[in-house]
């Protein structure tokens, strides 16, 4: 857009000579502005901060087209959304994120409460249920979070990052909610026109039952499984490496740990082997969490998602809050590069860790039964038991994926107009017509139709052609000199293929339902570019 | 909600008995929860941070709407969207808002760059086109923004708050660019069902020019402009006092200044009377802006927003950037209660002004042409002269206009469920057919269609009747015991007028294409629920 404008930009300074009192004035005030920041002596520097970005211009379509798609999803399974506040008392947050916590970006004491900027969706939502003592709900929530992590921002991990997230509460049937989200994560991605994932599952049971096997001690099993959750960038002897040395667990335990999270498969293949294992089957929270597998089995079978699924035992995800499906979704870009240690240390640019972290999962979630019963008691509430699950999408890390597909970007312009208004005439009294066009124009504006028209009083045909053509929009309405005196109007397709058609002359009282019928004749086919870019087509 | 999701609640509480192991899972953990708040001793408050509130339900449907209905106005426009950091770094923000800068939140010093959230949207807009050395665009931004004001949450004002701006920058003909946004503002206003509304408007080169006349020094002006700021909530008397008492001018300049600033009128009656003021005439600054008026009078005739505007020497606006034309919208919600000060004083309530203090104004903006140039010059950058012009909606003020329609709010529903898919049999050997509704209710989802079923293995008719009702949903899909098995469904409309009528019985293979044909019969008017009451019809 940076070109297009510098372009437009241009056109105008050729014309600066009939440059309007407005920018003269604005002239004169800029040197006014110059003797201000002379005297604060001002140096700013012009940048967002740290991980953080501007979007705009066709990325902004591509992202609002994204959370259209996902927000329509969420909406077709009966999700209600919610917006709760950018910054939580901090005390919400506190004990949530395990190792993560340092992440969490905290408001200055300004007096008054302690505030924290929002780390997750989940938190908040929690938050919100318990205080609230709602017992049941389907809910979405579309919205920024923070987190104060290196970022790598063309890898899309950034400091401010939207989330997308779907949660059902509830106390309900065993796996029904928990299939629907998995459902939801199919959806939202081939919705997306993202095929070739795979969606890593695991039960917190499971995974503490191994642990229990291997001779973990209960206090233990946290950062154990926080070690295990790195084996998506890390080998296995390095992960090892953590559990003994670091954490202090024996070889033995360490190698039992591995025998088991090196398992991975479809969810029928890895139930069958767990469940003839007689140190699993004999192990009552491991039994709890393979009960649990089996009827997700039926559920993914009756949502045709059984193929997307890779039961894999090494997925332990970070958050301290799941207690028993979890899962994420990888792509082929998820993972780092082979050399990423070698590229790290290599590595000038402190600022953007890009270069050699991989794009992660691109959506994640599981179930957390405790989270809303954790605050309605600290909070000196009765006890209740909210059972919850969830999936949240990674918007950002999509967004670089569907980003890709460039040759299909190229199509999309910004700006949603229609209709150029444009004016042709000539001579000593040729006034240039504009609050003619400008009535035009707002007629066309109350029909709903997006229309622009050039902001000086005379241009030539030439230079509206060109504003008309940067706009990419499909229809020119023309106010000739003598026609429009005579109430008429000429319509006009453009683009190249019409360059040599004169268009037609309309009654201007007929122009809204000729232009209406000539739009929809020229959007036929009902599918936008944004579309054929957001479904791969 | 809270009645309806308590009333589901009870349902599901009188079928406890059949409560599958997720539930008894969760009291299990429920219990462990409650080991591990008492031994950290956690007490929460569980509330959202003074002056910010949750958002939900039809609150969200209604606020939902008005983002639509003014994001397609800006569109119609010719705009497009940016989306800028939440927080910026701190120097950005710095001078920019006169005596207001004293409410900017601050993040907390973590190492790193000094960061404050954002106050309003036009500064990081100013920022974000002088850091791209953008010539000119037309933009639009719904977003929060953050102001330690004391909270009046009745009358929607916030801690954190919606904005919706539409800003053009650019060097354009004189009044151009003005005109179009004083236009989107009419058009959102009473796009959205208000007409009630006036739009005060004022050029700070006439105020400079009046402050000038009356004898206020250059440097005194932007002090005795907030003074004549305060005019929308105090009468003239205790402004006066300001202005001599406080601000140190004499009483013969107060007095010019109090002649002046209650003329008020149409751009028509208020230009004349200036335009043969003889002090007015003679002093340079005044008659610019009257060379403004002069052509926005033409302007505003062409749009047909004459009627709207109120020509008023008493607007002042208290932003320090604006440089010509400035504007705002109110409504008679807009004043305070006539008794304000007494309700002030009366007013326990330390946390609410709600009581005391209007809606105030539910748009505004202005002229600012030195803001871009001072962020270029400020960053050592080449001095750009990007004139700007803007108009911003206060989208939370009339949120609390709008939902005052309570009537129709009623029949709001929050979730867009269009089909319930249902299960009836009976017997002993009767599964309740719970992966074949799964099945069924995928396909209406795969074909974009909202659906829901009740999440339990076994659920009576009566059960998933009601379920249905509560989501407001138009249409429920019925897998009869038998009937499915000869891969037949019935089809059957919901509500009281159906309630007799059996549905129709269809062939299974055939279910998307009769759905769709119903749902287009059900939705045959095209107006739904929420765009009624938005329009105020």
């Amino acid at each position: 857009m940076l070109n297009r404008l510098t372009r437009t930009a241009s056109i105008f300074k050729r014309f600066s000579s009939n440059m309007s009192e407005q920018a003269a004035a604005a002239t004169a005030a800029g040197a006014s502005a110059k003797n201000a920041s002379k005297k604060s002596k001002l140096q700013v520097s012009l940048k967002t901060p740290k991980g953080t970005k501007d979007w705009a211009d066709t990325d902004m379509v591509i992202r609002e087209a994204i959370f259209n798609t996902l927000s329509n999803i969420f909406k077709r399974h009966g999700g209600v959304t919610i917006d709760t506040p950018v910054f939580e008392l901090r005390e919400i947050l506190a004990g949530k994120y395990g190792e993560d916590s340092k992440l969490i970006y905290d408001l200055k004491d300004q007096g008054g409460e302690l505030c924290s900027l929002r780390y997750d969706l989940t938190v908040p939502f929690a938050r919100y249920v318990a205080m609230n003592n709602i017992q049941n709900i389907k809910r979405y929530h579309i919205a920024k979070v923070y987190r104060r992590d290196q970022p790598a921002m063309t890898k899309g991990r950034m400091r401010e990052f939207y989330q997308c997230d779907f949660d059902i509460a509830g106390a309900y049937e065993s796996m029904v909610p928990d299939a629907e989200c998995l459902s939801i994560l199919v959806e939202g991605l081939t919705g997306l026109g993202i095929n070739d994932f795979k969606i890593k599952l695991n039960h917190r049971k499971i995974l503490d039952g191994i642990f229990q096997i291997a001779g973990v001690s209960d206090e233990d099993v946290r950062k154990i499984s926080s070690a295990v959750d790195k084996l998506d960038k890390s080998p296995w002897d390095v992960v090892k490496k953590e559990i003994t040395e670091e954490k202090g667990q024996s070889e033995e335990t360490a190698n039992k740990i591995g025998e088991y999270v090196k398992l991975n498969g479809s969810l029928q293949e890895v139930y069958d082997k767990l469940n003839s294992d007689p140190e699993i089957v004999a192990n009552e929270k491991a039994t709890q969490g393979l009960a649990d597998i089996a009827t997700l089995i039926k559920y993914a079978d009756a949502f045709g998602i059984d193929k997307f699924i890779s039961f894999d035992l090494s997925l332990a995800r970070g958050l301290d809050y799941y207690t028993g499906l979890i899962y994420e979704a990888v792509t082929s870009a998820s993972a780092p590069p082979k050399n990423a240690t070698e590229l790290k240390k290599k590595s000038k640019e402190d600022e953007d860790a890009s270069a050699y972290v991989g794009v992660g999962s691109i959506a994640a979630g599981g179930r957390y039964d405790n989270l809303v019963n954790m605050f309605a008691e600290a909070s000196g509430k009765k006890s209740v038991q909210i059972p919850c699950v969830g999936i949240s999408f990674g918007v950002e890390r999509i967004f670089s994926l569907v980003k890709q597909r460039a040759a299909a970007a190229a199509a999309i312009k910004p700006t949603a107009t229609q209709v150029f208004v444009m004016a042709f005439g000539g001579g000593k009294d040729w006034t240039g017509y504009l609050p003619e066009r400008m009535k035009v124009t707002k007629q066309l504006w109350n029909a709903g139709i997006e229309a622009e028209y050039v902001y000086k009083a005379k241009a030539n045909p030439r230079k509206q052609f060109d504003a008309a053509d940067k706009s990419g929009c499909p229809l020119a309405v023309i106010l000739g000199k003598e026609e429009y005196l005579e109430n008429k109007l000429r319509v006009k397709r453009l683009g190249p293929e019409f360059a040599d058609d004169d268009g037609e002359l309309i009654d201007a009282n007929e122009l809204i339902p000729i232009i209406k019928e000539k739009l929809s004749q020229v959007h036929q086919d009902g599918v936008n570019e944004v579309t054929r870019l957001i479904r791969g087509l």
